[in-house]
């Protein structure tokens, strides 16, 4: 069993948040959607259901957290959430915030054109906003 | 509060294939993907964190006891999981068996293109199969 990393092409596309007890959290680096990824700290994982009962509990518990973080932070009109894995095979989920003004409303996200790059300073202040409404996260 | 009853449009698109202790499961009409739709049947729920703590883990149960069904009929490729509701806001989650060769690979199902009916015994037999893989399914 090899160890753990994230995969090169999450890395390139994110900026990490922090770690969950399971989970590494990861901000896609596209302000047009405020996007988490969930990404389990275990080697190998491809499915959900590659998980141990326990593990997947804990996933599921770190969705709802993020999921809860991003409500109370932006109020969004509605919040998706899911687990894809057709491109990147590494096991993530993603948890994202929508708005009826963003830029692929009501499509999903994914293929919906170019992502825009934060400031830096808007997503070190929305990093900073994730982390004291994420319970329990840590430096990665 | 009103009673629970399911989304119009998600009855329109798709058959029943039974419930769970708190999901209905629903077959997607469309046989380009095996696509199974979970439903909580509580009234007004829209988000996964709408639902109380123990709510949330037994349908996230539900989820993988239905993905696990797929796996174990199917050996998919990728197995997509995803709570979106842009387009029909009561709280469904979407358990997806993804091929290399279906219809929209790599790409998500939502938006491509137009469903193909099953052929009804086709479908019967699969919604008999299903039913098999499923622990703790009676008749909805």
């Amino acid at each position: 069993m090899t160890d753990f990393a994230i995969d090169p092409q999450l890395a390139q596309d994110t900026t990490l948040v922090g770690d969950l007890p399971l989970s590494r959290v990861l901000l896609m680096n596209d302000s047009r959607f405020p996007w988490l990824i969930l990404v389990p700290r275990r080697a190998g994982l491809v499915e959900l259901i590659d998980l141990d009962e326990a593990g997947y509990g804990t996933l599921m518990a770190e969705v709802r957290a993020a999921a809860a973080a991003l409500r109370d932070l932006l109020a969004p009109h509605k919040l998706n959430v899911a687990a894809l894995g057709n491109a990147v095979r590494q096991l993530h989920v993603h948890v994202i915030a929508r708005s009826r003004d963003d830029a692929a409303w009501p499509r999903p996200v994914w293929g919906a054109g170019t992502g825009t790059p934060y400031d830096e300073a808007v997503r070190a202040a929305f990093v900073a906003d994730l982390r004291r409404a994420l319970p329990r996260i840590a430096d990665g």
